[in-house]
């Protein structure tokens, strides 16, 4: 029984606003846990799954249409609970590490913080999308409103990447407040240049990994 | 003040299970309000807004990938915070009676009945998403799921439609349990042919409208 346990994969999330640099980083983090001889599956959300990967196409499209925060949130946790369900807890179960571009941290920071919806609505919504199932480790790469805008600025932008800098304001300051109150989220300073966040992000994952280790 | 509260539009649904008439029934309502002078806005759900309704094509697409109900139920939801809040509500508003196929009835139905998710989750997505808003009045169609089954058999079926006869089973025990617990939904037999059934669909009409002449 206990050794079942031991076995069951682990769940890391990288989160940010824009422009901070997380697909770069979601790759070092994919290549050192492989380079580790851990089964790692490398997803993203929202996505993650064809459904899911629809859902995302819905939520992120420009449109002249207004969408409302609480629809926003839903569609979000839609596409979550699709994932978790048929993809996440499967492949943990299965022993494999899962990675995973943005979470539950993001709904908090962006629908709650971003667009003002109430966070206890976050918090339901997650309590049946994913019960008790946060992520072991989350790596959150923190960077000024204006510098991750100023990053982007040549991208070609989606509904969430057009916003305003107050609304990316509100997005950062759920972000440094989870960060100091969720134990299992590291704040990496992404404001320097991409080689010291990588430096950084590499460390924290060393220092997860060895605690993993010791609990083996 | 009282005055403004007497000039807010009506919102009536109609609600049943595949091949109960639902479309044939609709128009007649439309057509007897329209005829005593009410601006009706006549719609749908899943749908009603841009978004909605390509979160109707979502969720009635058939697809290999095997939806939770949860995902589903949340689906639903998104679509119809988005039409509550940016169609139904402004039109009632404005004195416009709303009249749709399809409403939170059919989520107890299909997705709690039918899915087997938790009645207590669509009890708390519906206080989010319209809160006191219930339809004044809801015509519910009933008829055996076998015979409306029969009557859809050579239909192009939708991920729904393509379910078994169990599955719509539960979703008529459900529906019929809330006509005799909800004072607003008014029960039709609907196994009949179409011409009795619009005679009584027009019949409760009539005493819904005799209802509202007296309280204006």
């Amino acid at each position: 029984m206990k050794r079942r346990v031991e076995q069951r994969g682990r769940f890391i999330t990288l989160e940010g606003g824009e422009g901070v640099g997380k697909t770069t980083n979601l790759r070092l983090i994919g290549d050192i846990l492989a380079r580790r001889g851990y089964d790692v599956l490398v997803t993203r959300e929202p996505g993650g799954t064809p459904l899911a990967e629809e859902i995302r196409e819905v939520l992120l499209a420009r449109r002249d249409e207004q969408v409302t925060p609480l629809a926003e949130t839903l569609l979000v946790f839609a596409a979550r609970a699709q994932h978790v369900q048929t993809v996440i807890e499967p492949a943990l179960a299965d022993g494999r590490w899962v990675l995973c571009d943005r979470f539950t941290d993001s709904t908090f920071a962006y629908q709650a913080g971003g667009r003002g919806l109430a966070p206890a609505i976050v918090e339901q919504l997650a309590a049946w999308v994913h019960d008790a199932r946060w992520p072991d480790l989350t790596l959150y790469l923190d960077a000024p409103a204006a510098l991750g805008m100023a990053r982007i600025a040549d991208r070609d932008q989606d509904r969430f990447e057009g916003e305003r800098t107050a609304f990316f304001d509100r997005v950062r300051a759920v972000y440094r407040e989870r960060a100091r109150s969720e134990g299992r989220v590291v704040e990496i300073d992404a404001s320097r240049p991409l080689a010291y966040v990588s430096e950084d992000v590499a460390a924290a994952l060393d220092l997860f990994l060895a605690g993993v280790a010791c609990s083996a």
